[in-house]
């Protein structure tokens, strides 16, 4: 069963990247005049700030800071780069402390100088390194699966059904999986494993927006939600019979949205969320 | 085991559309020429000419004609262009025959529209409405699965695993699957799938170019194989394992290279074939 269009904003979330144009003080105070009631804060947006009083500014706005965007990017041929990947990953944890979030988003990498079997390795043995400072500090890490187009560079981990797996294996109360629409709607199994996300508590995030068609560029060119094709009431549907009741946060990469007013860009995202998730 | 480089081009084949700049006398005259064995023609190289005589050509340049591209693009909500979509690869199966060639690549369509389910019906609808044309006319039919990025508009058939179950399910000798290693590199089940569809005797073709890292358009910037990241040996010694000992068919959409002189382009892939395939 499909559920009925989103009646209020209690659970609707903005990406801070998706209007890329705000800084982060002025974002806060927009999305919150417009009822939005959660924020999840890119680590460029907190440049140059103090974390803990820009964390707080978000809160005075009555913002749920949902998550911190992003840790990852473990692979590397060289195996300094890896430690250091991890180093910074521990640097985010502490900064998602100061900001005040619980989790943290992971864009776990890839590179194309090596097998993705290898580069899965490392994925895992680098969420391994940082999993005692993730529960010591009670942070949450979410594995992000991105969509295959991004297998050379990005993400090594292109389906639901790895990050399921990884995040099993890794067996961790403070790892799990946040589910994209953009990435994952193509996929025949993704109902499937959404359901084993949550039967086995991993289901930490939903992202939405939209796959627009043509679609011209492979990072940027991403849609309000209605604009494509991708079924986000179904999925939706999906994520909550598998027990997710969290934010609905909107992540927009958009060369086209961010060349425009930011003020109408919000006002058609919130009636974009009404009307089509 | 990864096997030894290409020391000869008995296996080597080359699309049309690769040199696209070049008309199809011109292409196999100089595929020819360069000692390339095999020629896949893409439907738009054969506008206006005499197919008969063009197979003809082709054979007397020693070329075999590997495959025509390419029908498919069954989906679609109307049900009329459905039926004229059928009717189209019926055509193409008769210009297959007066070509002289025993196999159509598929790509089989998406209509964003309607579902992916929906689509995938419809294509399902589709290739069982042209079998009895394909095994009077002894033409095989290769369904392409393609990648993700393509999901929306291209193919509903994404990853090998679908195409293998849809020839499955099919159930015909002149249904099967092409491989393409720029589709199909970053599946975690692509050496499984490969090995499930030569045991169903349905691995047909093998289609090879690589992934670059950037890569700047989702349709018309693929590389020269060893330019990015695919691993085209490993993928080759899978399939090989799998009892394929077909062609070996470079498909390039490039505007970058197709901007560039075609026969410097031609010897780049020759080089490209006995280095990195």
């Amino acid at each position: 069963m499909i559920s009925n269009q989103m009646n209020d904003l209690s659970k609707l979330c903005i990406h801070t990247i998706t209007t890329k144009p705000w800084e982060i003080e002025k974002a806060a105070k927009n999305y919150a005049a417009a009822g939005v009631k959660g924020i999840t804060v890119w680590r460029d947006a907190l440049k140059g700030r103090n974390i803990r009083e820009t964390g707080q500014l978000l809160r005075d706005n009555d913002l749920t800071v949902v998550s911190l965007c992003r840790g990852g990017f473990f692979p590397n041929r060289d195996p300094s780069k890896r430690e250091a990947a991890i180093d910074d990953n521990r640097k985010l944890i502490e900064e998602a402390v100061e900001l005040g979030t619980k989790l943290i988003v992971l864009v776990t990498g890839a590179d194309p100088n090596q097998s993705l079997e290898d580069s899965r390795e490392q994925i895992y043995e680098g969420i391994s390194a940082i999993i005692p400072d993730a529960e010591s500090a009670e942070v949450k890490l979410a594995i992000e699966p991105l969509h295959p187009m991004y297998a050379d560079s990005r993400s090594a981990i292109n389906t639901i059904a790895q990050a399921n797996q990884m995040a099993e294996d890794l067996n961790s109360p403070f790892v799990g999986v946040a589910v994209d629409v953009y990435h994952l709607w193509w996929d025949p199994d993704l109902e499937n494993e959404i359901k084993r996300c949550g039967e086995n508590n991993h289901l930490f995030a939903f992202h939405i927006c939209d796959w627009k068609t043509p679609t011209n560029d492979l990072l940027l060119d991403r849609g309000l939600m209605g604009e494509g094709c991708i079924p986000i009431k179904k999925i939706r549907s999906w994520v909550e019979n598998a027990g997710f009741h969290g934010f609905h946060e909107v992540e927009i990469f958009s060369s086209l949205y961010w060349k425009q007013d930011q003020s109408e860009l919000l006002k058609d995202i919130i009636h974009a969320y009404h009307k089509y998730v």
